[in-house]
């Protein structure tokens, strides 16, 4: 996507030919920077502060962190090492271990010679990939947009998103926000309700401002507020990312999906889910064994914004001594899920749906 | 209630027998401050910046803001103008309405040299019958926590609440916040898990300050995290407050009230509403005709609170030129209440149940 009218992709690969650039999502919106990628740990420590976030491109950046730490030692050990390393960074998206099998795959077989030259193919390749995939689940989810313009007959579609999943959340173009990109630049009037996504709020700080930057009609509300807009008829369908599809349908996504999720059921509003196919995990029957990842408490006591003389600042926003917890996901159950949009399609949201779409990886 | 051992209501006559005090609610939890109310002005801009909140104690302000303005001028025309600056401060809490009610039927048929005293004795009496009235809200609720205390066998009892229905949002007491005083105070080991309740964080600064205060167990959570947490079986009951609630049950609560209410009944969790009388709107059939607040949009794109320094200061949250919208309530519809707390007892969350309590006021 374009920012000032550059293009860019939120990870590629410097003009050394070795070293990763990305765009450093905790300085957002406020500040729009990019932070060197030069180790292993760099790497890993991306992940695990949130510098890059978002399912699909936390699988992209691990699979060129392999490739950072066979630079210095292409030996299995070193593999081995990297790969738990990485995989150890967050425990919910699964397109982290997804991206790390992959790199095995093309990595394992190769003599030791060959294998960092693989290993930048592949982590390349996963994000050229992810940017293909991207563009067809705007496409495939572009048809449920433009039935609602066509029912409202020129009004705005009103569509609510929870969190962060644009072209900040993966390579390019984004899940949940492709369709709306594709909509837009189409022309079909769109407006987006754009759930703040407390605690760490990438809703408030990244989907307003990639959605602003490409000039999508937004408007930020409290997560407290999806229902109440869904009960005054406000919000056409909801689209949301996700972090694990589980076989059976179960949606894995940021802490609160699951209540705007009830609230659509409760008012008949659609409630789609824009997933590739790295996102599903088959190996689990349901969501019960996701794990769900806890986070530091500070990051519910503690808010970053800009002070008004345009300096970055962060203040505790509850008393000293009250403790706080930090549960970073929830699942949402498929029997709230009207439908999956993925890169072959849209399909029913249960086992079945997913089924028909990948029967290659129908659970055994 | 007590802070630092001295006992607190939330607004009290000073000892010139005519200003009036209340705790300025914007500053907490950083500063414990009072401000002194002197004339009509100083207490609807008291109600209209939540420097008081919550249904009950909107209520005794405008209650005292009739009396000073009464003093200046005691004549019919001085009175409706009181009320009616009164009654636009703030739309949804019918408290307000209701107390002005109750000071018109005490002055309008007095001599006009008597209306101040009057005023100040209705004034004062509503107060003294809030504390009383949330003290038997506590104690019918009590019951509650009780039978869940015996089930867990000495396991604490998770209650969740949401937004601030303390003593802060009363006279004393509080309402949704009485039953848990109550039950602490009698050695039952209770565990709130407390809503921050966005945009305006009452429960990150409010509900956590005065439970903080009273030494209740308890922890803050971003309002995305009921869900979850009643999922995982981490929640026993949610105890909220009300701004106002319709004939046949429904429910006006702060924004997001909605969506806790949804994901207690998905979860089979007791979803209980504290009130006094006084927050009953019998002239309204149901929930649809409650107006809900629209606040400044600023609440939402910006956040006061603590820097390292200690001082406090406002930060912007959301890109510049992203708009945002603040709706201040909510409507959770009776079929998701588990039943009503009130000074009278507790009852089923439908018309019947509040018809069975307050048969002298049902609906004609």
């Amino acid at each position: 996507m374009n920012i000032d009218g550059k293009p860019y992709r939120t990870i590629w690969l410097n003009e050394d030919g070795w070293s990763v650039e990305i765009i450093d999502q905790t300085k957002l919106p406020f500040v729009f920077a990019s932070v060197t990628l030069r180790t292993l740990e760099d790497a890993a420590r991306a992940i695990s502060t949130m510098q890059v976030r978002g399912a699909p491109l936390i699988g992209a950046t691990a699979a060129y962190g392999v490739a950072l730490a066979l630079r210095d030692d292409a030996s299995d050990e070193a593999l081995d090492r990297a790969c738990n390393i990485l995989a150890a960074t967050r425990p919910t998206a699964v397109n982290l271990s997804w991206a790390l099998e992959e790199m095995q795959k093309a990595i394992r077989n190769q003599p030791h010679d060959k294998r960092v030259a693989a290993a930048y193919a592949r982590a390349s390749a996963i994000c050229d990939e992810d940017v293909e995939t991207c563009r067809k689940i705007g496409e495939h989810g572009l048809g449920l947009i433009q039935a609602h313009a066509e029912k409202k007959g020129g009004a705005p579609v009103n569509i609510l998103t929870h969190c962060n999943a644009g072209w900040l959340a993966t390579v390019d173009w984004g899940t949940a926000l492709a369709p709306i990109y594709r909509a837009h630049d189409q022309g079909i009037k769109v407006h987006v309700w754009v759930d703040e996504t407390r605690p760490r709020n990438q809703g408030a700080s990244l989907t307003a401002f990639e959605l602003g930057a490409h000039g999508v009609p937004h408007t930020v509300v409290a997560d407290n507020t999806g229902g109440h807009l869904m009960q005054k008829k406000l919000v056409d369908l909801c689209i949301v990312g996700t972090d694990r599809v589980t076989a059976n349908g179960d949606v894995a996504n940021k802490i609160g999906t699951y209540l705007k999720a009830l609230a659509a059921r409760d008012n008949g509003v659609q409630f789609f889910v824009a997933l590739p196919h790295s996102t599903i995990d088959w190996s689990l029957d349901d969501g019960s064994a996701i794990p769900i990842e806890e986070r530091d408490p500070q990051e519910v006591t503690h808010i970053t914004g800009k002070l008004p003389d345009g300096s970055v600042a962060t203040v505790a926003i509850t008393p000293d001594g009250s403790p706080a917890a930090n549960y970073g996901f929830d699942v949402t159950p498929a029997r709230l899920v009207t439908g999956f949009i993925t890169e072959r399609g849209v399909t029913p949201g249960d086992q079945e749906g997913l089924a028909v779409l990948y029967p290659e990886c129908r659970q055994r």
